[in-house]
């Protein structure tokens, strides 16, 4: 379906409704099911994160997610803010593997900022620690300090078993790619950090065959621009790969391109374009769909078992691209519907 | 003088010695005196940063600092660790500010990992916070969890009077450049960043000639990629400091061009390149001096009033990579003392 309660806030409607559009035309029987969320969800429900969307996300086999994000929220207490609704969805659902793949579409190199020669030897996958971190740490809140004065804090901290559990992820990843892993960290200043460092070292034990390096997160974000061919798989905590994942979707052109897998333990999933809501260009057929067409393929590869359905629409999508079709975050003019219609096509 | 104690770790030494043979050259009077700090320091002294070191910085007139940060010193506590020098100078000595300018040098748009046109657009100045963040927030440490698991923790935290102070030196540099001041923070996830976000939109009342602009770390950090030119100043915590700057000094060709200043209440500072000690190639005469030739300036400009002998510097500089003078970070061939030899040259 494509009711106004999918996708969330902004853009969220606009690029899920072409995903499932998509989805649908591969005839896969899927069962689609849709709940309000995020801002969109406050208004209509009092809550960006109703406990009826919740217990709908939970029973599902899959969560396709658009954006949640809207300014008319900003004066709400946090509690409310639309971005509670996918930090709540996380971590209730222990999504803690988050999965950014980065590579440059054939065709692509000239919407890159980075030369084309820097921008075509990107091929990264970002694993990102997802219900951790400064994130979710506790005590965090605002206070009075002896002074009189305000004071805001929250606390950064990491255990071994969510670090443990990442780095394997992150092990088994590069393994099944080029066999490099690149830890990034701030071991040199942070106690977090150097938990971190000392626990993803224990676990390369368990993984010979991969070759572990460490990087401070400054160096990283350096790197990322300056030689980012050189990153097979990186493994990063929650705040810095929120921070890299961006930065590294912009080497290779839009984040409008880039989707993202979510994961638990079991391989559930929740899927979703690395971008954010846009309102500014909320309903006006001038998102990109992308990547959220290609959130929904990786959906059906990792949680519905689906890869040969999933491996047409990726194949679909490069098509389209290399035709030379663009929306408007490529400098194009394709509208968000007809960027849709060309994907269906381009499956046959 | 030049002896080994002058520069801290790795290629310390090497560019801080060329810097002070540019700052003799001009004849201004300078008074230099020098003491061991990082792993150098730990070695002779058994301490990074010595009483006597602490006490010679605290009585002089400003700091021309090299680097810190030594490999065989990863095993030690970490109040041990090279790294601690530096973060106990800015702690100590009060040096809330950092100033990190980014800015393309002419002719070295090839140097760029960027495409020409985008590289060429950056002219932006960093105001980082240097004293507070989760860089110094207690508690810190590690424990033990109540499941027997090893846990690592920091503590992020900012009261108002640490925002404003450092908000009111990136409004006053803004007011200074292009009137534009660009606030980074987290506020859509931590309680640190929403005071923060609170506390600059106060301040923002004193100066009503600036424009302020609120961005979120992630998208700062894909905007440096897509489209630098687009900030003036931008006005930062600690973390997201250390993280921008060093990729933005990317954006314009090599981290060994970029310098930096520390600043405390009463323009009294600390200078140094932003690139680190790079002990693979200390002491080898390669490594790029200009990032601290241009903090050298610097310091005569913000702590010694010699703006003139300062805008000497950076001509000079200018000249000589105009001229097509590069060191191996940059492609060249020229070494580190030979790149001081052109500088000092090109005074004349
Ligand atoms: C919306 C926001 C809370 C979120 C995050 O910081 O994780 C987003 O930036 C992301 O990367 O998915
Ligand atoms: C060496 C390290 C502690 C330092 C920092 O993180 O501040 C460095 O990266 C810098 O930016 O000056």
């Amino acid at each position: 379906g494509a009711g106004r309660d999918i996708g969330g806030d902004g853009i969220g409607p606009d690029v899920v409704a072409q995903a499932v559009r998509v989805l649908t035309a591969l005839d896969l029987g899927l069962d689609f099911a849709e709940a309000p969320v995020g801002g969109h969800a406050y208004r209509v429900a009092g809550h960006p994160l109703p406990p009826e969307t919740l217990a709908l996300a939970a029973r599902a086999d899959a969560i396709l997610f658009g954006a949640v994000g809207d300014p008319d929220c900003d004066g709400l207490e946090r509690q409310l803010r639309p971005e509670q609704a996918i930090l709540g969805l996380r971590r209730e659902l222990g999504l803690f593997a988050n999965l950014r793949p980065a590579r440059l579409f054939p065709g692509l190199a000239d919407a890159s900022a980075l030369r084309p020669e820097v921008a075509g030897a990107i091929d990264l996958m970002i694993v990102r620690e997802l219900t951790g971190d400064v994130y979710f740490g506790t005590p965090r809140g605002r206070r009075t300090t002896a002074d009189g004065l305000r004071e805001g804090f929250d606390t950064m901290r990491y255990d071994e078993a969510e670090i443990a559990r990442i780095a394997r992820l992150g092990f088994e990843t590069a393994r099944g790619r080029r066999g490099r892993l690149c830890s990034v960290d701030k071991a040199n200043v942070l106690e977090t950090s150097q938990l971190w460092r000392d626990v993803v070292t224990e676990i390369a034990a368990e993984y010979s065959d991969v070759a572990l390096t460490h990087m401070y997160v400054d160096n990283a974000a350096m790197q990322l621009v300056r030689a980012p061919g050189q990153f097979d798989t990186i493994v990063t905590g929650n705040l810095f790969g929120d921070i890299l994942s961006d930065q590294a979707s912009m080497c290779v052109g839009s984040i409008g391109l880039l989707p993202s897998a979510s994961l638990d333990a079991a391989g559930k999933g929740l899927y979703e374009p690395i971008h954010g809501s846009a309102p500014d260009i909320a309903g006006q057929d001038r998102a990109n769909p992308l990547a959220t067409i290609l959130s929904a393929a990786m959906m059906l590869r990792h949680s519905l078992g689906l890869a040969d359905a999933a491996a047409r629409i990726e194949a679909a999508v490069a098509a389209v691209l290399a035709s030379g079709a663009r929306t408007a975050d490529l400098g194009g003019t394709i509208g968000t519907a007809a960027m849709g219609d060309r994907v269906i096509a381009a499956l046959a």
